[in-house]
């Protein structure tokens, strides 16, 4: 990276659009209401779709009868998994999706076997939702129920075990290490089944043609993800399946998966209607993929200097009815803010009969940073240091291996944490009884995978940027940003829009917080080559050679004559009668995202009658390389604080006896509510990404990784009490309180 | 040209797809109800708009009150003239659109002065249809009736006169000219305002979003057209003005006007909701533009071998209330078929209180050769010659000039009219009184724009072809197929969309026959693009240099190393995993696309009671280049003459006393139905056009023009009756019979 790179990243350096706080481009749609969500479809000759879901955790399937279902008024049609043409060995193959389709084919209609309580069945296409959820049940299933699979204590890796897989990263010497070592840590923790908590439930509609065509208006992080699943699992072309990507409330990684498309597909194609089919609350709490609970072990040494001498993780993620947690996520993180030379790290993906897991938002990330920032802190209280000394003390640098062994390119974590240090919240007196200030840092590494954009210049000056990627967040505006800037335009004279699988080049999904930074790396490359073409506009009209054309703040000049002078838009004005409209379509590989950095402080004060935890003041850091949108920026880190916080304290599935989710309500899961949150002040570091032109880093997904273990330190600084297992429930951590008192 | 070209245009030549009948991609959508039309819109909130029009065919508005109608419960807004920035002179200055803007303002809403009966005044906003027509008629307007204009004789072109412009051809020298004819033919002709006969009536829905952005759902032929008289009438800039195209129900030229969109705009922003304003069939005839009504003065001379001497045109067609009657149609047309040395043509623009005519299909073109036609069939018969051996005697050929002075391209006019003289039907025995034979030929000349197009490879190895050119014929088939030919495809694996003015470059109307010639030269140069890369990524994956690969018949060799071959599809399966996918953008300039002729041949037989017109037997003739999909050419040439003998034999708007149109349904105004019609027989000829790859010319509208003449013809065979005046209603024929009687 260059030193001028470095400087203009400063936020208030060279850029006249980036780094500004624009309006919003999807706004005023979503305040107004008029944005138009799954659910939001109509069309005539519509049809309802409901799924019948398994009692049971886990049965055989020995026969399935609809036909009293079917016989029913205003029912069109019916669909087991018998309908999909993967599960009936009809696929085609292609594009290597198939075995994961596969999997996902059961998971969306079960095949043989029920493998967790709310596992989808069968589903009925009808005249209304009501008579469609009659019917469901008027669906007799004759089951034959197994044993019941939790998630076990991992250490049974046979054959015949749940373990589905296992991963193993280490370096250097841990045994050697820990000899190293004048302080050892060693704790066992937890962490159980959550919800990403978005608002929208899954909603799907529809519509196979007679001529075999398949269109699809969906909630979804990814339309392109949806074509190829659901082509798989009907076993026709994707070129046959068209995904229409409606508004998305919320998916947090929980809608990279799919569950009613191909449903609502095969049930169309029954019944020649367009059938549209929407969760329940509770259906989306039964039937969809949470994030893994999970069980850690973490022993971390430190000699006296505080230099951690050796780090030994056993990571045990719960993947759900089918394998594929998120634990290597969890193995990559852990060690990401310390440079340690011996670390052991294996991680397992255990089966069981819960839901399939999905991903969430730094997915399998939060866990692990729990465990081993739980650990740091126990370290250096352990050693007399600061919790921050600790981490400054074993800071990784350019240059410095990842957890994966892959070189950090430029960093700077020592800024982050000094920042942290030094900021008025880390030294301010707590002022009372009861209350403690926690503090964790973390990392995430992120890859890519490029992305496409299509550019077109309207006749007034404006850009119209096409792409495939769905905007979760704001990214409408923050690649449209990034496309203003080399254009030398307002933000809001680039009008993105998000198209159909149809109308533009094959798109990533919206996950791994790479959309700002690789849609934003296509919209620059396609501005770049609207400015080459504009040049030669210029240049044709002023009848001089381009490369005597110049650009810059938005006016073509001729470097030659002074004289010639024209403004972006007006040459804009002038393209249609001096060859043609300007068009371009870019493909931009990826350049690697890179790591990102984000770190809390917060304080808390701890009701010893109820054991409620107040969060009293929290500080939220981020090195966000270029903050394109700061006010985004702090958006995407108190969202995703609050969302840490309910992890913490509250939010956890609760099964029944026979494995049946308890709390399928937004009143019985508790996500934190306003009232439950102070405000979260935000701090964003701008260390600029040598892999962005303009030094953006990824933003979405870390800051929520620092928040679990954060929260417990501060429970710990207020109560004296290691909460290992979350969330801190009031009544959890009543009963730590009583044990402790009981034990002094 | 060359050789091979030339060759390559038989049909059964070198094309695998082109040439084809391949099933319509968006026949199932059309036949099975499906496809979306304008009136399809629904969505949440959506009020419905209704206009007041004027009963009188020329006043003053002295005032408009719409206190009355605001009051009706369910009003939620009235619109008229003075809400259209462009008419309160706020109008933004950009893409010169503004003066025509103005125009079509006027048309959209009276300004001060009602132009036609059925001219619009305001509009209404309510909760229902019912509710705004009812609200319609409380709108208390307060008239002063002016003179009404007529279509005048034209001669009078003084200042005061009718006569908006006047446009002059010549060549040679006419009265030299007339000086050596042996037999001078001279006649007045007219035609009456017709209708396109669309099926679908105009349809719009607007929603303008408190952010300012407009958003239009319409029926139209030509979506950036909408946004830019859209954008101008409302004072907005282009890109704040999203037009979304619907499916249309028949255009033919009279859907690339605009009058609901700013109007359903208007009113949106008034009430906040979207609204939707659907017309009636009487106001499709009342508030439309329909085609010209024409007066025309025929002077015709040739020299006793059959050599065209002179020809003088005098033509005034009438534009209705406003300037720009199609006239310049007719005025560069009338003389294509004949290589003339001396010729005058004057044509005027004549206005009067009537509907502002639109474009009909060839615009201008039907009339002219109506009257050309007829005079060159009297000459003949005065000659005693084979009428289609005179047209042979003077037919032109390449190198010859167009009317308009331009060099004719490569054609073959002499095989088209040979294949008519020697066809079957030129010599089967009439058998019968009462009936006759009637031949015509037509030219017409076809600029171009150039167009875009963006392409898209999918990795099951089909491509997406997207587009902004409304497809009103077919057009979504014809121009896949030409990529498909080039990249080897089936023609069903280029699959079409027409999206949206945001997610497209600039694209022109669709009109002029163009979409097949110009989006498939966009199309074939987008095919190329991608074929190159391809290619490239071929020759990266084999490690070779890019010239080393070859791409046929959608196979990829090595010519260095024949084991390496990847078809099409299985290199489009690697392209996400080897650098991501490949997509461009390209904008194909215009080539011109050059000049068409058709010519008919028709028996009728006249039944001397009623005067009714029987058509015995029709063969079509065109010569279409390439045919692209020839079921589509037939469909184009049998639609064609089935308007052209409506026009002939039924069709007129008929005017009241106060210049109402008095037949405003399809009950009144007679277009023929299939018991009117024989099956028309075609017959394409296949003379390649230089200007394109694969030899496509332009097809969708010449082959109406010859019909009007040559029905005219076979009447005038049939009964020794020239009838100078269209239609040939048999009130009209009998009438002519009567007087003949009469003389003899």
């Amino acid at each position: 990276m260059t030193a001028t790179a470095r400087q203009e990243s400063k936020g208030s350096g060279p850029f006249k659009v980036v780094g500004t706080r624009t309006t919003r481009h999807d706004g005023v749609d979503k305040v107004t209401g008029r944005a138009r969500f799954g659910a939001d479809i109509s069309m005539s000759g519509l049809l309802h779709g409901k799924v019948l879901r398994s009692p049971h955790a886990h049965a055989r399937i020995r026969s399935i009868d609809t036909s009293m279902a079917e016989a029913l008024p205003g029912v069109k049609g019916v669909a087991t998994a018998q309908d999909f043409p993967i599960i009936r060995g009809q696929a085609l193959d292609f594009s290597g999706a198939v075995s994961n389709a596969r999997v996902t084919a059961e998971v969306i209609l079960a095949h043989e076997r029920v493998m967790y309580a709310g596992h989808a069945v069968a589903a009925v296409a009808a005249t209304s939702p009501h008579i469609a959820e009659e019917a469901t049940r008027l669906i007799r299933v004759d089951y034959e129920a197994s044993r019941v699979e939790r998630l076990g204590s991992g250490e049974d890796t046979s054959p015949g075990s749940n373990i589905a897989s296992h991963i193993q990263l280490k370096r250097g010497d841990v045994e050697q290490g820990f000899g190293e070592a004048e302080v050892i840590v060693e704790r066992e923790l937890s962490t159980q089944t959550i919800h990403q908590g978005y608002i929208e439930p899954f909603a799907s509609t529809a519509h196979w043609a007679p001529d075999g065509h398949v269109t699809i208006w969906t909630t979804t992080q990814g339309i392109f993800g949806v074509r190829a699943s659901t082509s798989a699992i009907l076993g026709i072309p994707e070129s046959m399946v068209k995904v229409i990507p409606m508004e998305v409330g919320g998916g947090f990684g929980g809608k990279a998966s799919i569950y009613l498309d191909p449903v609502a597909a095969v049930l169309s194609k029954k019944t020649g209607h367009p059938v549209k089919m929407v969760m329940t609350r509770k259906e989306v709490f039964e039937g969809t993929g949470p994030g893994c609970a999970a069980i850690m072990r973490v022993k971390m040494g430190a000699d006296s200097s505080g230099r951690i001498t050796a780090a030994q993780f056993w990571l045990a993620y719960q993947a759900g009815a089918f394998p594929g947690s998120s634990v290597s996520g969890g193995a990559t993180t852990g060690t990401g803010p310390y440079n340690i030379d011996n670390f052991l790290i294996d991680g397992y993906d255990v089966v069981c009969n819960k839901q399939k897991t999905s991903g969430y938002r730094a997915p399998g990330q939060c866990q692990a940073n729990f465990a081993i920032e739980t650990v740091i802190d126990e370290l250096a209280e352990r050693l007399g240091m600061d919790p921050l000394e600790l981490r400054l003390k074993n800071v990784v640098k350019e240059g410095d291996r990842m957890p994966t062994g892959v070189p950090f390119p430029y960093i700077d974590l020592r800024k982050l944490e000094e920042t942290m240090k030094t900021h008025p919240h880390y030294s301010a007196p707590l002022e009372g009884p009861n209350r403690g200030r926690g503090v964790a840092v973390a990392f995430r590494g992120h890859g890519g995978q490029g992305a496409p954009a299509t550019m077109n210049v309207n006749a007034d000056g404006t850009i119209s940027l096409i792409t495939g990627a769905i905007d979760l967040s704001g990214t409408r505006t923050t690649v449209a940003m990034q496309a203003a800037e080399v254009l030398g335009l307002a933000a809001k004279d680039v009008i993105l829009t998000v198209v159909d699988t149809d109308s533009v080049a094959q798109t990533g999904t919206t996950a791994g917080s790479r959309v700002t930074f690789e849609m934003g790396l296509a919209a620059i490359a396609a501005a770049q080559e609207v400015k080459r073409q504009m040049s030669a506009r210029a240049a044709m009209l002023w009848e001089v050679q381009p490369e005597e054309v110049e650009f810059q703040d938005g006016v073509f000049t001729c470097n030659r004559s002074p004289a010639k002078r024209m403004t972006f838009k007006e040459l804009a004005g002038r393209l249609a009668r001096s060859g043609g409209p300007i068009t371009c379509s870019v493909y931009a590989p990826s350049t690697g995202i890179g790591p990102s950095f984000a770190g809390n402080i917060v304080d808390v004060e701890i009701d010893p009658e109820t054991g409620k935890v107040d969060i009293l003041r929290y500080t939220a850091f981020l090195d966000a390389g270029q903050a394109v949108h700061p006010g985004f920026v702090e958006g995407q880190m108190q969202g995703a604080t609050a969302q840490g916080i309910g992890w913490a304290l509250s939010e956890e599935y609760l099964y029944t006896e026979e494995g049946a989710v308890a709390n399928t309500s937004f009143l019985d899961y508790r996500t934190p509510t306003s009232m439950d949150l102070p405000m979260i002040d935000t701090v964003i570091i701008q260390v600029p990404n040598p892999h962005h032109p303009f030094g953006v880093r990824a933003v979405g997904e870390v800051p929520i990784v620092p928040t679990l273990a954060a929260v417990a330190n501060a429970v710990y600084h207020a109560t004296g009490v290691r909460m290992t297992r979350l969330p801190m429930s009031p009544g959890a951590i009543l009963e730590a309180l009583e044990a402790k008192k009981a034990q002094e």
